[in-house]
């Protein structure tokens, strides 16, 4: 490794170059899915690549690969990458800096190619997915759900954000609808900060995501019925807003109640909520909740589902008011490639450090690649357990750490070992 | 009245025309104060007063007036109207029809004085009013407020729109900051749909507002942290959307225990909302919450606005997170002129109605007036007592109804009569 080595100084002064398409005043990031601040994050992206010898395969829902041919046109694949959208006014290291990371592994791989130290077998590919965060298009994981063929171009430009924009209407005004088909890889690494305390918590500076939660994510709709709220009587006002607020306060006594033993299985939330007019003198007609539930535990789940069930015709029930689920998507808990994780373990062990076990609550790429092609998350930690903030933060040489890890994963699988 | 009737199919037109700017496929009526909709019916309203010989002043915050001077420069002004803007998707009749009105019977009184008809000593004037509905701007009612001198253009031209955009700047933007300084009415009256039931329930075409429920309109943000809906542990999580539902189901409490006795002494709603980031995946950091509280009896307000605060505290106590109160205003309970009740009532008897006494829940802008002028409010029935949403209906006959009793009292006003 002493030869094939990323460089710290170029990396930074990437990471700090990405952060400023959308950053804010507090040092956050705003750069919501196909947007004009995406299009210059994914303008730099693509004059990365092209600069450095990548060839760049962008396909019709905007995902972004650039390809390194190490080892001639049918060599398998080596995928790294992430993300670069962001959610609002969110961190500068969700995403990005698994993006930025394989941009500099990757140069430092290509150097090694040059200079001989490294004898690749395999190509390497670095990708940035379109939508993964689910911010402004439902739903999350839009690119690389695309990516393993679980939903169509089609389907994928239909979305539409809270203003009516499709997300193919979206992409288009940013030119970031491409008409390639994306190399297929044979395996996935990500570098990902761990949203969430356990790495700060034990110490450590790298862990491992050797499995997720499943989730299940659920748009329900309160139909009332819009009214005056000065000469309407209150026994005639059929409030959505107050069936979203019944119901809400339920979703999150769910929760209660099933960690009332003190250990959390399930989480629970109400992350957006859409009330119709929205005036202040209007009693709502409509309101739209995004409910979540996740869990480790696949029994947990089922009957927290079930539980949500009663809780939604209750709703309907006591206030006069219709409820409609409108979607549900279920995630599956499940497990990353042994094979990867035990890569990962080795990768650390050869920096230094032991890399921690954890399962990964929030969703990543990764997880619907690992469904078709070995696949893995490496983490480092979040100062805080903050994520999805614009505090988010991970230190300098945590950075760092996870690039020399993920740098040396991709020689190993370039080198044609697993 | 014989030889001075409005036009009841020119009415009918004008009605229909003015319906269309912002008129909805389902019938209603989308026109946000300041709105390019609200520009268009502007634009006709102005257009007809320069046809029709009056003289026309828009002032700083772009209410319209405009003048017949029947009787010289320095005699009293009668002044009649109501508003042209909407809540979203609201309904076609709240405030056109009174707007509309005034047009018809000026029309008909300016014939009457040409033919000799009529001799007035009083000039008229007729007036549509700037954001009453408070719906795209709050607070409502902001043009008849600026009008009696309670607040000035720099305010007015401050407040915001949910997307930021001032209300100086979208009135500019439609060419409607004028520089006029409106005339000072002597009287004023508004004709204008029920809102409510009651008139229908009794089978009368004719109410009068004789008083206003008082009002108190709070702003309320609940302050949470952002955090990823994913790995924050439930135990750490500071949910403002859970903390303003848990508010917003006291809110409707404190009204459901107020009126438990069956008569409904209080109204309580929450009609808007706003949650920030409002992403599926993350833990609201904030929700600002617009509550109203209604009541005839200043007690029952008072009282209620005390529980309120406990309940607003309580809600702060009890989720760690923080509850701030951005904004009160209360409108206090009060009367209209007892002089131009009778005048409804003479005019409603001339034309074979009885005026059936009601209080307004709903706020006019006879409210603000009635504080400095004598000023009333006439009504018409609402059908099934729907408001403030597209299926707001009148039948034609109340609609002519109305327009008889209000061309009347003009008449009676008009000749120096009270």
């Amino acid at each position: 490794m002493a030869e094939i080595a990323p460089d710290f100084p170029r990396f930074h002064a990437m990471m700090a170059t990405v952060a400023s398409f959308g950053g804010t005043e507090r040092g956050g990031l705003h750069r919501l899915a196909a947007s004009p601040e995406d299009k210059l994050a994914r303008d730099w992206l693509v004059a990365f690549m092209k600069e450095n010898g990548f060839r760049v395969f962008i396909d019709a829902v905007g995902n972004i690969v650039g390809v390194l041919e190490f080892a001639g046109p049918d060599a398998p694949l080596v995928l790294t990458g992430s993300h670069l959208d962001s959610q609002p006014y969110g961190g500068r290291f969700d995403g990005a800096y698994g993006v930025v990371a394989a941009c500099e592994g990757a140069l430092a791989l290509k150097d090694a190619v040059a200079s001989g130290a490294l004898r690749a077998t395999r190509n390497l590919g670095i990708v940035s997915w379109t939508n993964e965060e689910g911010a402004r298009f439902q739903p999350s994981l839009i690119g690389s759900f695309f990516y393993t063929g679980r939903t169509t171009a089609e389907s994928v430009h239909a979305v539409r954000d809270g203003d009516g924009i499709s997300l193919g209407h979206a992409l288009g005004a940013i030119g970031y609808i491409g008409t390639d088909t994306l190399p297929r890889a044979a395996s996935y690494v990500e570098l990902h900060i761990e949203c969430g305390p356990e790495l700060e918590k034990a110490g450590r500076s790298i862990g491992v995501f050797t499995g997720w939660w499943g989730a299940i994510k659920t748009r329900v709709s309160i139909l009332g019925e819009q009214a005056h709220t000065g000469p309407t009587a209150m026994a005639h006002r059929k409030d959505a807003l107050y069936g979203a607020s019944l119901l809400i306060t339920a979703v999150r006594g769910l929760a209660d109640k099933t960690n009332a033993g003190g250990v959390e299985r399930l989480y629970t939330s109400v992350g957006k909520l859409e009330v119709e007019p929205n005036s202040p003198n209007v009693v709502p007609g409509r309101a739209t909740l995004y409910i979540e539930l996740r869990s480790a535990d696949p029994a947990v789940l089922t009957e927290a589902e079930s539980v949500l069930g009663k809780l939604i015709e209750g709703v309907s029930a006591t206030s006069k008011l219709e409820a409609v689920i409108e979607n549900v998507s279920l995630r599956e808990a499940g497990q990353f490639d042994a094979g990867l994780v035990r890569l990962t373990e080795a990768a650390a062990a050869s920096a230094g450090h032991e890399a921690m076990h954890l399962l990964t609550i929030a969703a990543h790429d990764a997880v619907p690649l690992a469904l078709h092609i070995p696949s893995v998350v490496v983490a480092v930690p979040s100062v805080g357990g903050i994520c999805h903030h614009e505090d988010e933060f991970t230190k300098p040489e945590d950075l760092e750490a996870g690039l020399i890890v993920l740098t040396d994963m991709l020689v190993r699988l370039c080198e044609g070992g697993r």
